[in-house]
């Protein structure tokens, strides 16, 4: 193991971190606020000692980087991102507790959403800048934001691709790691200003227009409001619905679609999926609230939104689905444990596992009729091998598995079954709200600090898919061979 | 695909069904139940002459008979025998709707013990005795005791044991697949024998003992009085949770015990996790309701009861774990996931697949940090090959997927998320009791004919483990070639 370029990446990034902090603290100098400037200027200054230390004492190091290390780098930079990330929080003293702090933070940059605060609009711009910010920057991973545009990298960057970017299969755009990042990057920055400027024109104040489409790019659902996205304009939420799903699509088919290889963009069996599952979700649930919507226009935007919002993850919320009828719920809590697109910005299990497991089903009902038979489960026109398949399945055991053990963790609570359990699959999903207590218009400040933290972890390990953490906290691989 | 032996060896097992049931017509004639009488009658003479009939009209035919045959054979001769055993409750006007019969028949037979009784007391004797009997029957499999006792079957009738038998590996005792069977039923017999004589000598009426031996035996947990076991003594309580333990430990492993492979026997990795498991799940149970009971004797006994209870899938009870803090009840409801031993009479996921499973994780992380490295995985002293690891991963994907669509149509209820999820979970892996409306002290009997049609087939997928239902339930399969 080659601790010293886990250091000194981390290190590199840290000093990343400490640079992207000076936005948040433009947006309270602008805003006059006065100890958010001081608490972001001490985690700026905190995050940059931090990174230039470790810089320096691993200079000159050897810069070979195996499976192991990019793990490695990548769980190290996630907690420390949080960890440095909760400072403005918790040191302006907007938000009291440490744990707190840490939980929203974890929760911003996982795109999760779930949100400790009691009430969000009490939040300095500052703050409130920082929340969705931290969405933006850990959709699209923080460290392919590091590879993209910090030079020095090793060129065996991808590794540290492979071990952030969720989905089943990793896959280079272009030849080169650092140009695939810059590549993702630039179409993230592109489609996340479209946004900004169809909500401007749209009649959304400028900050409300950057914060949400922050969070709605990293599909976290952060809101600035009480009421989340409810009480914007009819036209704002059909934007914001419509951009959720596009930033949960596979950003390959952009690219293809940029490289004019349209035929390719269009053929892909997880984009169809992906589109047919929203398209009869919003109708089943569109029939089935018909009683609480009788207006068609408001019946079909308010299923249409939480739909687009539950299946990529975000957790923006127009309406609170808590109260909705049984069936509907049901189908809530189905897209929160599917997810969006893999190589989106979505998180959960991801339609193209789905879809991978389903066809190894079919794959085993062949075998079991004929032994003898050479089956074999193609997706995107081509074969899936076995390697790939044991890794699909896998790791949806061991995505339950993390969800139980959260959930038996939770149950230390007084809250209702339906409430813990939900919390747990929402976090690990990374969507945000959940049901009973932790519904859209609730939140989890009622949890102790110990649920808290398991529930932060639960979010890293959801948003990194599980193996990076469960690598880093495994003492053994620290060890020097 | 030869229908003819399909049709043929179902006509028998019907044949076998109709002498079956002269016990419950024996029991019905000592306690003068004329009624009762009457429909068990009727009954045998409906299920005897469908039986000939379909022997007679395929007498003769090619006995061929390959793995689609085998999984056919096991789905229609399961739901025959639901659709034939519902008819004494039905006709005896007893449980007024065939539905519900059918629920309560199909309940019986998988071994899962869910009612749709409001009062079980009101039942006359001859109908509890079928009750629990249909439970014997069920627990080691319908087509098991046919292959054993009836001759004139295809050597092919391993095919039949394959899809019935639950477990990641199904391996024959013995070579020939009639003897394994007949072997599997003697150590049944002298076990239930064994349990009945040891409630009865304790004090325990002797039908009282003769009725839960048999639901002990094939861990399925109907008992004849409405607060189930909990009016018993505790001696009676013990003997059930010690019987209940003994019952979901693979019978291969009483079989080793018998030509004295007592070292082979005590090798096996998934006996010890099961004990390991009830062990800790007993202690942690007993720590977190030290305050409902006081007294350790009684503390101990109460959780190692519903312990041993719901991991066996038996769901006897002898106290309201619905009314028990969260965590107790978190921990049963991980519990009535997991399930016992494989080649046991227990239901659920199975102790041997969670342990591949891990296993199988563990070989991931480390094909993740040495993608060159040749890993295996070894359960019980051998290497398990890719298509067991392949097909026990598939398997937990469907078995997840069964439980979320029963969930989803359970969701048209108007009753709660804890409700709706434990009732698909419990009737899936064969507990019986869930949570809310449906716990210890509960019943189903509020749920829609819908509802109840559902829940049946839920419960027939789980205890044939899915793939002979889903090969019986596509038309595809019944082509001829």
């Amino acid at each position: 193991m080659n601790r010293k370029i886990v250091f000194g990446v981390t290190g590199r990034f840290l000093e990343i971190l400490s640079l992207l902090m000076l936005l948040p603290l433009t947006v309270s100098i602008i805003y006059k606020e006065n100890r958010v400037f001081v608490a972001f200027l001490i985690a700026i200054f905190i995050a940059l000692s931090i990174g230039v230390t470790l810089r320096l004492l691993t200079k000159g190091c050897n810069k070979t980087m195996y499976a192991r290390e990019g793990f490695l780098i990548v769980a190290l930079a996630w907690l420390c991102a949080s960890l440095v990330g909760c400072l403005p929080y918790f040191l302006s003293g907007e938000v009291p507790g440490f744990v707190d702090a840490f939980f929203e933070t974890v929760s911003g940059f996982t795109t999760t959403g779930a949100s400790i605060l009691p009430d969000v609009e009490a939040l300095s711009h500052g703050l409130l800048f920082w929340r969705s910010f931290t969405i933006w920057i850990g959709g699209m991973g923080v460290l392919v934001f590091m590879v993209a545009f910090a030079n020095s990298l090793s060129d065996r960057a991808i590794h540290i691709l492979r071990a952030e970017m969720p989905g089943p299969i990793v896959g280079k755009i272009v030849p080169r790691a650092k140009d695939t990042s810059k590549v993702l990057y630039i179409m993230y920055i592109v489609l996340t200003l479209i946004q900004t400027v169809l909500m401007i024109c749209g009649g959304m104040p400028v900050f409300d227009s950057i914060t949400h489409a922050f969070s709605a790019a990293g599909t976290g659902g952060f809101g600035i409001k009480a009421d989340s996205i409810a009480s914007y304009s009819p036209y704002i939420q059909w934007v914001i619905g419509v951009f959720l799903v596009i930033f949960g699509i596979n950003f390959n088919i952009y690219y293809l679609m940029i490289i004019r290889r349209f035929k390719t963009a269009v053929k892909s069996g997880e984009l169809w999926t992906y589109l047919g599952i929203i398209t009869v979700s919003t109708v089943l649930i569109a029939f089935n609230i018909r009683g609480i919507y009788p207006n068609l226009s408001d019946n079909i935007r308010t299923s249409f939104f939480q739909v687009s919002s539950i299946i990529t993850t975000a957790g923006f919320a127009t309406a609170d689905f808590n109260l909705w009828p049984s069936f509907s719920k049901a189908i809530i809590f189905m897209l929160t444990f599917l997810g969006a697109c893999a190589g989106s910005t979505g998180g959960g299990l991801k339609v193209s596992r789905a879809v991978l497991i389903f066809k190894m089903i079919g794959r085993e009902i062949r075998k079991m009729l004929h032994p003898r038979a050479v089956t074999s489960v193609k997706f995107e026109g081509r074969d899936v091998d076995d390697h790939v398949q044991r890794s699909v399945s896998t790791y949806f055991a061991v995505y339950m598995m993390c969800i139980f053990i959260t959930f038996l963790f939770l149950s230390l609570e007084p809250f209702s079954f339906e409430t813990n359990f939900s919390a747990a699959v929402t976090c690990f999903d990374n969507v945000g709200p959940g049901f009973g207590m932790v519904g859209p218009s609730g939140s989890f400040a009622a949890y102790s600090d110990f649920s808290k933290i398991v529930l932060s972890f639960c979010m890293l390990f959801g948003r990194l898919e599980v193996f990076p953490m469960l690598i880093a906290l495994n003492p053994a691989t620290w060890r020097k061979r």
